[in-house]
């Protein structure tokens, strides 16, 4: 079994209310040195064979990640 | 800016159903070699010095995950 991680980020010029609500809650645990907050998803596929970044890079555009507010990373996790 | 990464994933003992519904849709797409599917969560923190770990852990375990269902993964990247 190998592993496929595919990493959907929202773009840099989309607002983002969820990381936004957390950077917000976070002086009041004390934290001052985070500037901001990005939550995006991870997606684990596990392949049966061989893993192919092709494949899963196709399955992020298609299924995963949506292209017009949404950017995407594709890596074999060892 | 220095960017700590967590990523959060359900325990493999939760049942994962948004990751279920994208291994039964790959079929349909032509894809038979993805055994299975999980999805969770990345989140980005840019801290404003040195990145800290220890309180990028403080901040996965108090706001970022419900360690109950999920266990989570920090770490510095480059």
């Amino acid at each position: 079994m190998a592993r496929v991680v595919v990493d959907v980020m929202l773009k840099p010029e989309i607002l983002d209310p969820q990381g936004q609500a957390v950077a917000n809650a976070l002086p009041r645990l004390g934290v001052t040195e985070v500037a901001s907050v990005r939550i995006g998803k991870r997606i684990e596929l596990e392949f049966t064979g061989e893993p192919d970044l092709e494949k899963a890079r196709e399955i992020a555009d298609k299924l995963l990640a949506n292209t017009v507010i949404e950017s995407f990373d594709v890596r074999v996790e060892k």
